[in-house]
């Protein structure tokens, strides 16, 4: 059994911190990703395996956390829930910290047995942190935070997505303010037993790098909440859209790149995929350091 | 590979009316629910399929639908998302019409992975039917009916869920309406072009039996939206709860069960587990046709 001395925000920002980077590798890595040297025809499932292993082992140095979202390896079976398990402990061996974006949304037993799927000595899908849909209320959220205090693990809610009709209920007017800024103090407030050290809590709350100024809105409001900021690369959004999601000590934010890090291959010339992931990695960096006090 | 001819929503109707009886076998087994004489020490999933097949054996011929909820399957790790899927599968094989409660929720290729995981030839896990959750708007539910126009697919978007919490989002008041009311609205809207024989979409909404002033006020306003209904039994509602869900002609719902009928070998002192399960199945069929007016 792993136990955990700390919360799991305070590992995820210490390591941010030790590597001055406040990026996640998002392997949502599918079979037409891979580079024609991976025998796909063989097996697929372990040709992405092979690959996120690779990616891992180029990043693990310079690149604190992956996101690891389970559609892609659910879609390929009991084979790919294998290697979604394999690669989640795989990163965790290499010391990074690790992201099940899983989105689960259930009431009472059903979410406790969600949770226990990877928070727990006896997870089948262990990770640090899982992603969570908050529709339906604190009861979905509040078996999560039970295992949170349990066993050091956190969860990162959604708040505002990243995707174009995000607003479609999220934009809705309450009293004058946003359904996504009330989400947001009400994960705030669901999170205020699990602030750690560096004053952030284990409940944190995804919030889309492509709403520059929801972001920016939502960091002033929302002191102790950590962001997980998807949307950087391929979606559209660059590092300055998403400066706003930082506090003033350069931190409160990881900012996940999926489809820019894993297809970085296609876009220099080097003949090895993981040395272009590792380049992008670092251009990524160094882009968002520039825009945000982050210290080197 | 299995073709349809007919929308998934037109097969639902088709099998309660065939069965007058608009009931689902909630499948959200777990190891502690076994009666003793089932052997969890050597092999629990073993044992945990063993009583599913069992249940769906004993009823098959009288419930027209099993859900199976993926979350106890999915804290067993692999070997319990080999009998979620064999649990479908075999439902599948008796008859029955399978919704996959997964509550997915994701944009883009995310969420076109997750439709590609229960939808179409392919599917590592099929079901007729799975639940997804509506939070990121229509991006998320567009590449799900993508796959029921394709393949003859359905799925029911949260609306209304059965638990205590469900208002603290839910219920927000936009212009005069709560949010539930909105949410109702647009999948109704996203839904028209599924809409089969019987007026209803395959596209559907969960609205949960623990609020009948909710229920009966959706079913007024949504009247080519069916309902899958959860909360009646062991979460409380009675039949009289739910009858507002139902249309003047007797259709428009699904009630699930899952504990009281999981767990009915407790109350009757029968010895066999899978004919208490039944005899269960039959008071709730003949409960709920007490209150609604059902063709027999």
């Amino acid at each position: 059994m792993t136990t955990y001395a700390e919360k799991a925000i305070d590992r995820l920002i210490d390591k941010i911190d030790k590597l001055s980077n406040p990026t996640a590798l998002g392997l949502d890595t599918r079979v037409e990703y891979l580079p024609p040297s991976f025998d796909v025809e063989k097996d697929a499932t372990k040709a992405i395996f092979d690959f996120n292993r690779a990616l891992i082992d180029a990043t693990c140095d310079i690149v604190p956390c992956v996101k690891v979202q389970s559609a892609c390896y659910e879609m390929l079976g009991l084979a790919g829930m294998k290697i979604f398990r394999d690669t989640l402990l795989y990163a965790r061996e290499r010391g990074m910290i690790t992201i099940a974006d899983v989105k689960h949304n259930d009431i009472g037993a059903t979410a406790e047995a969600y949770a226990a799927a990877c928070f727990g000595p006896d997870a089948a899908f262990p990770a640090d942190f899982v992603t969570i849909n908050p529709y339906l209320g604190i009861d979905g959220v509040a078996p999560f935070l039970t295992r949170c205090e349990l066993y050091g693990s956190g969860v990162f809610s959604l708040v505002r997505t990243s995707n174009k009709s995000a607003g479609d209920f999220q934009d809705l007017k309450i009293d004058g303010r946003r359904l996504y800024e009330i989400v947001g103090e009400k994960t705030a407030e669901w999170g205020k037993n699990l602030i750690g050290k560096h004053g952030y809590s284990s409940l944190g709350a995804v919030v889309g790098a492509t709403w520059p100024d929801e972001g920016k809105k939502l960091r002033n409001t929302l002191s102790h909440t950590f962001f997980l900021v998807p949307g950087y690369g391929a979606q559209g959004a660059s590092a300055k859209d998403l400066a706003g999601c930082f506090d003033e000590k350069g931190r409160g934010a990881v900012i996940n790149a999926s489809r820019s890090l894993l297809l970085a291959y296609k876009k220099r010339d080097t003949g090895d995929f993981a040395a272009a992931t590792r380049d992008e990695a670092i251009r990524m960096r160094d882009e968002i350091r520039k825009e945000v006090n982050i210290k080197c």
